[in-house]
């Protein structure tokens, strides 16, 4: 079978339209009409040359933030995974075959695959090969092109959060650096999981500043205010935690100066080479550092449930997949709220 | 009562001897007789000026790794602490009223107070006064010549090897970086604590491996040779945990290159004023990065009881008071094989 | 000075008015005028001789459970604890020279005083002498006869849904075994600390079910529909954690029935001579069962915030302390919905 | 292919030989020609009708407890299982389906298989098929009679000796109550892992007594002496932790005893229909009684890696499957020291 695809041909090129083979399901495989594809930061990152990844090689179909409807399954595929099930693709295959994967975390898995970064056949298109039903999760009536973005934003800061709820008491402030995608997600589960708390986030643009407020921050501010804001907001102790979305020497050095001692910053965003913290302040105050990438199937199935209860809304624009390009550009300047979703 | 001290009375000077004033004990105070004061590290930055502390103002007696014996007590210091009891002195002196003295979380209360830091009144002197019996501990028949690098140097790698223990299996690979005082006992904390691990220790100077692998290290290297000899013993997964009692970039960005996925840094040493990660690294195998400020007075208990149970070496080199600044010198070329200890 | 009590002056007998003493505070001893005590279940035991306690003689002044207004002070009490503020006694005073004291744990000091339980002098009387002001915890704003449930039944509540958390996913089941004082405090804090999470409640009474519905539960159900009840809430995977405020063979045994594989029953309520397992589904499935004794003074300050916060209601019946009988009559019955609280 | 076993063909009677069928593999089977099969007390119980599983139904296999070597492999097992490669069989086969088996946890999986216990098909005979290569590791040069027991006796034990560290200080007591095929493992995993801790061993039948001493605990007793030992070990604190072999009222009543404030009870043991513990000090004391069922696959590899290192002996008595019945015997007087292990 062929299939129409917007593919990475050059780096720095903009996308150009492709017909791709899709394989016989065979196994556990499961071919996947894709229903949503979500446009990530990263993928700006692939597309540039700036994140080399084992198995990415031209062309490339991008795109690891997928949900669909099951279209045929190879002969090993449980029979509950019937043609047009809506299903999100969790997007971090692992070899399940190692230390990591036998404990369920398969973003350490050394052999992992990402469709759409490490592995060549993302969701940019209209059909994708998933090497096993068991990196399916079941939509039932949540709509793909709401559900795209659980498969990597959603997941990502839910994980995020969790990491960081056992550093909040009920009145801590957290922080949330940076406003976009992920944390249009990940203020809404501090919100609805750690209701008491007050979130203070921080955006370099204005205009996300507000909508930070209206996902339920207390305060959101300019990254030059956040040590006052905090220290306002929690009596000059500093802030219990911190989840940086951002990933660069000032966001991590500008949160240790508004930090609680014995706080911790949650480290999901990737935007520079290097994190950095001041010597001094984060052994003294004990600071803790902590990577966070992706999430385990559980943590996707419990965040797929908690959209599913109503509690979290998905913040995303629709596009066409012809007009990836175009959808790109938007994404390189930062101003879209939300999610641009891909739609074949 | 007067008594000799050695005093900074200039920044970047050789200390000089100075006649102060020892209080009479009120209330929870006791006045000890200094019985050895180890010198550390932190002592040549608070000389040179460079680790700038509230409370510091000259002249100032340094020493905050101090032992000796009962003096003369305050009216409210229990009975059991008698004249010549010998106590090694607890160094972070919480205020006891805040929500981390509460916990026994002294170094992270934001009032304390460290003797020879920002406590104008450490032991580089023939008494000290403590502000209360609550921060002694009996040594019983430890002289406190031996145990006075227990009251930091000791106590600080206690409290890290606890924190890195949680990261290992038996056979994980756990790295010390940097071989001095703090190591001298982490090293052997580790062997006795966790004894199937494979510790791999760093240092710069080749006369310290040797040292290192006396302690217990399995493998001693230069800082550029750790990656290889740690992917040799842990047959290419990476250190478990390292201890970095250097905290410099150099020390962070090394110890990073040879870590395993999910793999935690315990951060001791203060050395350069930054800490870096490598941002893709960091957050996709999920690294840890763990300030780790002295001990509870818990771990300083558990601490002296090891070494009373004969697990533990000190390993010091007496020197005279007056020959303070010979040490000092000593310290600065980082050739003494564990700790100088003053004795007036 | 000398002030009214109601005392115990024979087991099983009716409290008699009784004039006693109180001592003038000294060093860090605090006189706090009763504003509020709040009547516990332990109380009707310590009179009927079922809970032996050290310390317990003849006449005893009940009343662990107490806030009230600073009278006067010691000399080494700090000055911003000043006449007629309003405070919260911390009930559990550990000896501040153990182990478990030096972490905060006064609940395990193996030498605590508990006012009105292990030390003759509770809060059923006008005046109380606390040992120390670093058991008084500001109220600000609240009215000690409200607040003063909280030294007991709210911190407990806490503390114990605080352990119950880490065992719950968002959709969870989480039962509230026994609905009374204490878990009118207990629902409301699962409630703000955990919106996600299922609460299903148990009582034999039938009025009492209702009020836990008020109160926050999902469902409210008598003990011999718990299984069923749970198992349909939960789509028969059982509840991730429950808090038994009863402590009998049948509360653990019924509470085991209901539970999902690796849940854990937080242990509050001591109603009972034993508790009991059933061997082959505690092992194969992993349920951990977790003692869970009052708070730490933090926890307590974190209780208080809340309450001030407007989270949290507390419901109790004011009563005045000559009708102390006739409240403990009630308690007997188990019929008040909250706490009974006596007033001078 | 046929072979020879021994099987249950009615409740509480001898085994009998049985010529059964062996499948050829499909798939991820592979067929194991069995090296050696531990003998476990749940094999007395299973005989006597006493742990009705699903899936028991006569005439059926016993043998929970697998080494061997490879026979023959299915069409989806690496080529890295190599005919005659010796593997031991983890023993509780998850559905590699469920939210359990996502993190590893297969022996909370609700459809989880024993071979020998719930699946009829164990290793008390020449063959045994096993459903998926992920349940083998392999044993390299280790002999499958030595290494058989690890497989359930080995990893039970190594899992709940972890899940008591965390509750053990350097100087801890930690209790090994019960003196069988488990504890002769995990007495000696508490020595290599914790090796300052002093363990008291407990066991009714005085020649185990001496055979503890020499595995590595400090002290041996009769259940009466226990709270007398513990006591005069821990200067009058209390056990920090105990592993429970045993599983009876009276194990738990009695280790409760000798318990530390805030101690744990690790559960493996079944012996009895219920588990008791005094609910006064359970709740006080905030003891915690923490069921532990086998190990994770991980766990497993850890302890067969720990037994390759040569730090740990297997003390079994090899007997011939033809013999089973004589080995049964033995098993019920409990004298045995060590296991028995079945070799075809």
């Amino acid at each position: 079978m062929k299939c129409k695809a917007m593919a990475v041909t050059g780096k720095g090129q903009p996308l150009k339209p492709l017909v791709i083979d899709v394989k016989k399901p065979q196994g556990e495989e499961v071919v996947i009409k894709v229903g949503g594809a979500g446009m990530c930061r990263t993928d700006l990152r692939l597309i540039e040359g700036k994140e080399p990844r084992p198995g990415f090689s031209l062309p490339f179909v991008l795109g690891h933030e997928n949900a669909g409807y099951v279209y045929s399954v190879g002969e090993r595929v449980p029979s509950d995974f019937k043609a047009n099930d809506r299903v999100l693709v969790y997007a971090v295959w692992g070899d399940l075959l190692c230390r990591y994967c036998w404990e369920g975390k398969y973003m350490l898995c050394p052999n992992q695959r990402i469709p759409g970064q490490s592995y060549y056949f993302g969701g940019y298109a209209e059909f994708m090969l998933v090497p096993s039903f068991r990196f399916l999760y079941k939509l039932d009536g949540l709509d793909p092109v709401d559900a795209a973005p659980l498969a990597d934003a959603g997941v990502t800061s839910y994980s995020a959060v969790k990491k960081a709820i056992p550093f909040l008491r009920p009145d801590s402030v957290v922080i949330a650096y940076g406003v976009g995608g992920l944390a249009s997600y990940g203020i809404q589960f501090l919100r609805i999981l750690f209701p008491t708390s007050r979130i203070v986030a921080v955006s370099r643009k204005k205009e996300k500043l507000d909508w930070a407020v209206e996902l339920g921050a207390k305060k959101a501010v300019l990254p030059e205010k956040l040590k006052e804001i905090v220290n306002q907001e929690s009596k000059g102790l500093g802030a219990s935690a911190a989840i940086d979305f951002v990933g660069r020497e000032e966001s991590t050095m500008n949160i240790a100066r508004s930090l609680e001692n014995g706080g911790a910053i949650i480290e999901v965003g990737m935007e520079g080479d290097k994190l950095s913290l001041p010597t001094f302040e984060t052994t003294v105050w004990q600071y803790q550092l902590i990577g966070s990438n992706y999430a385990t199937f559980n943590e996707l199935a419990e965040t797929v449930d908690l959209v599913k209860s109503g509690a979290i809304k998905s913040h995303k624009k629709k596009i066409s997949l012809a007009d990836a390009n175009d959808a790109l550009e938007g994404l390189k300047t930062g101003t879209v709220m939300g999610r641009y979703v891909l739609v074949p």
